[in-house]
């Protein structure tokens, strides 16, 4: 079975593209064409809320998927929608997937050791009905809070190894006030060395065939001087970096996420992307009756960004494989 | 509007019991009968292990709702089971109350501030479809993961206040590999004391009518010097107390969770109370067909066991209302 983070690698490749694609649909930002047929349809009930979001993100999902690798569903914004969020996200899963892209549930789960367990089969892996094996979700990869420590990251990182998925662990994220815990300076270094160290030892059990591991890192690309320093304490890791476009952050401040063979960093944007048609410059170009156009446009751009900074600073594109002197 | 806290204090006084019951289905531990009834009408499907655990849940909240104040759902025993699982675990909310219980969440939630708003709406509070408010889930309090600092907790907060909710956040888990991060010293202390601080001067912003705030914390009971430490440190906390009863905590390990005056504390059993039905003492007495009867022994024995260790500590019950001294 090809590891999560091959498949990654061999997509990168196939598309030239180190972005991932952030799904976070936000009712009060949807085109208002999707709003108002869903409000028809099913009133002003959480079922068109759901339905809006899902038909939003099915369409977003058939016009990145030629341009990108992946993308990252953000459960908070299924789940704030009931269950009915929940079963929309599911089909969404799925669509996305036969689409050709990987797909990554930010969902930053972390709990003990048994409840962890569930968490891990249920989103990777299978559930076991009166012996009959489901698979709930399905997803390609998940976030993960470390919080708890190993036995809380541990069964993700099994379940991972045994059904060829991926697990991002929170090393450094993108907000203010992250540094109130992850900035703590414990026995001489940041509690996010810390962070970075463990998971970097933890990252043996899922190594690829390419030098990288399918036990990957979320690392911001607002806090550059710390993501260089992380990078060098995890070399073999894949991040996933959240942080640029609306959040601030710039093809330079991600270039630190790579390594000096400018691979093994996938950047997200999402509302950069699947809002582009209500903001410059793709506002008066697009407008909201031609959303789909604005979201294409943006991902192109945001491609064409990282790659020309990653031949600036790395003196080739680094959406390639991994150089073979990488894997030693 | 009464704040969380105060009806949770309500609650405890008017049932005389410090107890939580966790609602943690495991499909491999439910009574064969409701098993066998869901397998026969859905097969062996999500659809079944949903409807399965549902029932099983819904079923304990009838038999301990006279016995405990509060309920708490392991979000991850119905996320496992796909959206079904979700819709079985909606239902289950709006169940326990009507049954008098108040419902806290087990989800360990934690993100950067947008989508932590997402969560903190869609849980504790209303979302806006075409400006109708709707209530997702309706629970009436969550709980929370610090690593990401104020920022991913403060929507929580916000949205408590408005709602009277209630949330927890993680200070010290009962897992092996908790001390991993929560135990890391930092300027003199451990981790989990700075976040012991910060929720305390955060816990001002929900405070109640009895001297406690809607904004409490997880501390286990795995680890009873640290709790005695964690309560001088944030006395207006009231703790949600997990590792009683199968993870190994006895009545005289979560005594340093309560405050002198022996209030402050409700702690959990999950597995010990909904599965007695198979284990001694009530696997000879009741067995797997009045298993009902075993989890309405086994609450009784908990309050019995925690009630008497209070009066032992603190001499007199714990289950009162806080002294008016707290109150200063």
């Amino acid at each position: 079975m090809q590891a999560f983070v091959d498949r990654l690698i061999e997509q990168v490749s196939l598309k030239s593209s180190c972005a991932v694609v952030g799904l976070d649909p936000q009712l009060e930002l949807l085109p208002p064409s999707i709003l108002e047929s869903a409000y028809t349809t099913h009133g002003h009930t959480l079922e068109a809320a759901a339905n809006a979001a899902g038909e939003f993100c099915r369409r977003v999902t058939e016009v990145v998927a030629p341009h990108v690798p992946a993308v990252k569903i953000q459960s908070a914004c299924f789940e704030r929608l009931g269950w009915m969020g929940a079963k929309v996200g599911s089909e969404l899963i799925r669509k996305a997937q036969e689409e050709g892209l990987l797909v990554i549930l930010d969902c930053k789960r972390g709990d003990v050791g048994f409840t962890a367990q569930a968490y891990a089969e249920g989103y990777l892996g299978e559930v076991s009905v009166g012996e009959v094996p489901q698979t709930p979700w399905g997803v390609d990869a998940i976030t993960v809070n470390p919080y708890l420590g190993w036995d809380s990251v541990q069964p993700f990182v099994e379940v991972a190894k045994e059904h060829g998925k991926g697990v991002f662990v929170l090393v450094k994220t993108s907000n203010l006030s992250s540094g109130q815990v992850q900035d703590l300076v414990a026995e001489g270094r940041q509690v996010y060395a810390h962070l970075a160290e463990l998971v970097s030892s933890w990252s043996q059990e899922l190594m690829g065939v390419h030098g990288y591991s399918s036990l990957g890192a979320v690392v911001a690309a607002t806090y550059p001087r710390d993501a260089a320093r992380i990078r060098t304490l995890m070399p073999h890791c894949y991040f996933l970096v959240p942080g640029y476009g609306a959040q601030g952050g710039t093809a330079q401040d991600v270039m630190p996420s790579f390594n000096p063979d400018g691979t093994g960093a996938v950047i997200n944007s999402g509302r950069g992307i699947i809002y582009a048609y209500y903001k410059p410059p793709y506002d008066d170009e697009f407008g909201p009756e031609r959303w789909e156009e604005a979201v294409e446009a943006a991902v192109i751009a945001m491609n064409d960004d990282i790659n020309s900074a990653l031949v600036e600073h790395f003196g080739r594109p680094g959406t390639g494989r991994p150089q073979a002197s990488r894997v030693t």
